[in-house]
């Protein structure tokens, strides 16, 4: 960053910005022949496309909260999974990552505790150290100085597990025991591969606080920035007036588009389709994995989302192999990124949607040559 | 807001959350029969409607800056202003809201002074308040000591008025003396109704730091969620980290749609055809007022933009006349809610484009009837 000369002088918490390591490669992923495995990208051929028309009244602004009938959708699904969300609720989000800014806004001081998995979402860990949060462990006793709880139980970001059932009880037990404000961050729910128990948090929460967020971002797609909460009557007003404030409401077109989507005949058969798509992809994905990484690293197969998350053999630091990756057209993201505290060296991310099965055979061959070579040159 | 027993403890910013009084007019303008001076809504027939169709490209991420076709055609605009905006320095925003967010974030922290016009837009106030800045006027001394200036030059919301170009070069010289970041919020420059010279202040800004904003929402359709920013260099980078962390980027659907519209034959056309629509609402809505406000209120004819602004002759303070109003079927605001300190009583914002003529003729002589009876039984 250009710094000019003067006096100008920021707020406490933008001496904590820092550019996103995702960001940077995103900068980089178009390169002619690239393949990434670095973003959290849907696959661009599984987007539905869109066309029809926009009555001038879908442009007037509109109320904060969203359009009513995409709020009593969303509700009717989030009452099937078991949370206590009524209509009024429900509050669509101009995507899911708005979410996390408005749930920080309103928790989150420096020093804040804010306790989490580790590794967990990267952009939720920026956004909870831009406010100023320490982190603390969702395990043992950092539930119970935690001022907030941050989880993604299913198909996580960025490993792909999915939080068993018992687990899942027991963590909305000892939220409501200690009086601990809940945030579920779903988006991945409906990219579902293998069975998998996952009632939601949020379900067992009865008598607590709690938000639980959801995307649009996977099942439809990412370009409309579409996401959704519902939260406990003690949160949501107080998130409805955060988000007046940062953008009024989310882009009704946008959920206009949604809505007609989601309730249309054929929605059932997309998220059918799509969850089959990506199966068959994940599939390919880790054919080729045991064909070119046997030996190097070792994974579990997840059962739904968008991620394999590698645990190398050789337990080197992945994050100086990723300029060399690039240089030789294939990124990744580099697992250390996503711990709160002290990384786990050896651990790696790979997006298996967006690449196409021939790219990302060809581009895992390149990474495993690289990681074998900075095995040897490391040992 | 219901507070549940237990500990939830919130950020220290939450405790200056505060509903806007907007958003509680808003709740009830929509009762039959209501006739609405209080929002800053275009007429709804004054919208584009549009159909098209998108393809699945554009449902898939993208950056968060914006779409570089997009970038590129504000940044031909900006600079036909003389403003310092090549493409790589203009963002684009999920509406102009969102920027006064991120321009916060960056510098207001407890106690940062900020100046700024009094009185002034009320939903900058609440951001800037929740972020907890201390207000300085922008004249006199204010700026010596702020962090950040403030300002809405161009047919201002809520006076209407059209700061002078010998004021704007003053206020960017002192701005760039002082070495205060000046923030110029011109969401209305398009809607022109007189001559009014009104070249961006930014435009005076050469060396300084300086963020400049616009808006969609007043050409195109509030619906969208569609603004824009620039600024210096020593701003620009950390506003792009800011906006990613809130909401990755705007909704590429939106961005596609404003792009073809401004970039169409008919724009130009559609401008004049805007601002001719409009000039006649503000015409007419002015003969209402010589009708039925002689005497109970002055004014000035606004040149541009969407509002008239009242002193009320009798000097009482209008904003315990509203419930009375809005029981009589007639909504305005306040004119005292828009002061970053002791508010001059006797205020009224009236938002002349949004109610049809007929109605807001009945809607005046309402509210001049309520003004009189106030009046009277005050004194």
């Amino acid at each position: 960053m250009v710094d000019l000369p003067g006096e100008t002088i920021f707020s406490e918490r933008a001496d904590r910005l820092r550019p996103s390591p995702i960001r940077a490669i995103l900068n980089v992923i178009d390169r002619p022949g690239m393949v990434s495995f670095a973003g959290g990208l849907p696959a661009t051929e599984a987007l539905p496309a869109w066309q029809g028309s926009v009555p001038k009244g879908a442009l007037q602004y509109g109320p904060t909260e969203g359009e009513p009938e995409l709020r009593a959708v969303v509700s009717a699904q989030l009452r099937r999974l078991g949370i206590d969300a009524p209509s009024e609720r429900v509050m669509i989000l101009s995507g899911s990552q708005q979410g996390i800014d408005l749930v920080a806004k309103l928790f989150v001081d420096r020093g804040t505790p804010v306790a989490l998995e580790s590794p967990t979402y990267l952009a939720a860990l920026q956004v909870f150290r831009l406010y100023g949060a320490r982190f603390l462990d969702l395990g043992d006793d950092g539930l119970r100085d935690a001022r907030l709880a941050y989880v993604v139980p299913t198909f996580s970001n960025p490993t792909g597990a999915c939080m068993p059932d018992a687990e899942r009880a027991e963590l909305a037990r000892r939220c409501r025991d200690t009086g601990t404000p809940l945030f579920e961050d779903d988006p991945y729910r409906e990219l579902v591969y293998d069975r998998c128990e996952r009632t939601p948090i949020a379900a067992h929460m009865q008598g607590g606080s709690w938000v639980y967020q959801g995307s649009f971002s996977k099942t439809f797609g990412p370009g409309l920035r579409l996401g959704f909460l519902a939260a406990s009557a003690d949160l949501f007003e107080r998130l409805v007036i955060l988000k007046q404030a940062v953008d009024l409401h989310s882009s009704r077109l946008s959920q206009r588009i949604v809505l007609a989507a989601i309730t249309g005949n054929d929605w059932a058969t997309r998220l059918a389709e799509l969850a089959s798509f990506y199966r068959t992809r994940r599939d390919s994905f880790e054919q080729s994995m045991r064909l070119h990484l046997a030996g190097v690293a070792d994974w579990q197969t997840p059962g739904g989302g968008l991620f394999f998350w590698l645990r190398l053999t050789s337990g080197i630091d992945s994050r100086p192999l990723l300029e060399a990756a690039i240089a030789r057209g294939v990124a990744f993201m580099p697992g250390e990124e996503f711990y709160p505290g002290e990384p786990e060296l050896g651990t790696v991310r790979l997006n298996f949607s967006h690449a196409e099965p021939a790219d990302a055979d060809r581009g895992l061959a390149t990474l495993a040559q690289l990681l074998r070579d900075s095995a040897r040159d490391g040992a």
